[in-house]
């Protein structure tokens, strides 16, 4: 089957991280287009995604460029539908677990990842809330770890899914890039290296093991 | 193999109609425990959901009491979790479809649906929000059905995810029943049922007259 996958994504976006990471995990064939945000071409609108939003993706087995693909090709939207859609392509990659009840719980940890961390996030580091919305989300991400591992203890698309954000947020934190007062970023990040979030930490630190 | 499946719900929640739904098509086997929400009894956030949402699931080989479940038992929640994992469980119910990029499509359509159409409904049914907020969700899902068919033509997951949602909000809307000024329920629907909106009607009579 010939087959062709086109990321549209940009750089320095976690969740294009993501995809990028999973197409590297399943060793993917793929071109990218670098899609300017601040100046979004009428044929992506148009043609990929219609919400607009990157990472999308163009996937299907003839489509010319990547500024007109077919109308037949799949165009798939979304970073964990994204990640997930790689998962099945490649099955071999095992970004999807095959067992049905481990796959539910990486969903269900990707799920709740995304409800409780995005506008914490967003929040903490963009629209002024305390240090006490980041470490309550960080809080209640380490209660659903496993007690060793990984998010689902063995490798999955779910720490794909965490990963970028998590990483990026640390790295915020120390450089003290945000909308809060100076001097938050390091007292934040100084908060999360108290031994209550031991287990978040060591998390952190598997997925920046992970090559 | 030897399995057990408990469904945490209650009545009049089109989430857990969902789940419902799904273990009805799959022909599965399973039990159901009410959850009162009002009253939630202890051992649900300790032993099932720490969140304390329903639907919830526990399954396993062998865990007792619904009330008391083995801490090896699977607990999934969230109800595209759980359409997913039933799906994946019963892999002949046609859930979820085989071909990744079918599979792709209907979970971009339901994480769309999911974005688009919770807060309009919230806000319409219980938040005073005006009726446009509801129209244009549904004109948002409109333009991402298919010409003909369900969501992604052939029946999936991402009709169980759209079924009880849209069926519920025609009759709400027929019977007037919401925090909305009297009469808004009946022009709203009328509004519906102007040919700008065929699609959407069409598609919701098809999911309607699936058994």
């Amino acid at each position: 089957m010939q087959s062709q996958i086109v990321l549209y994504t940009r750089e320095q976006s976690p969740f294009c991280h993501r995809v990028h990471m999973a197409l590297e995990e399943a060793q993917a064939e793929f071109s990218s287009v670098i899609i300017d945000l601040a100046n979004k071409p009428a044929w992506f609108l148009e043609k990929v995604n219609p919400i607009g939003k990157i990472p999308a993706m163009a996937y299907g087995h003839s489509f010319g460029s990547p500024e007109d693909p077919s109308p037949d090709s799949t165009k798939p939207a979304e970073s964990l539908v994204l990640v997930l859609f790689v998962g099945d392509l490649f099955p071999y990659s095992g970004l999807v677990p095959t067992d049905p009840a481990l796959r539910a719980r990486a969903l269900l940890f990707a799920v709740n990842f995304e409800a409780r961390v995005l506008d914490a996030y967003k929040g903490f580091f963009g629209g002024g809330a305390p240090p006490r919305t980041l470490l309550d989300a960080f809080a209640a991400v380490q209660a659903r770890l496993p007690p060793a591992g990984f998010a689902v203890e063995t490798w999955s698309f779910a720490d794909i899914m965490t990963a970028p954000l998590l990483v990026r947020m640390v790295l915020l934190l120390e450089h003290e890039m945000g909308t809060f007062a100076a001097g938050e970023g390091k007292k934040t990040l100084a908060a999360l290296k108290e031994p209550g979030f031991a287990r978040l930490m060591e998390y952190i630190e598997n997925l920046k093991a992970r090559p």
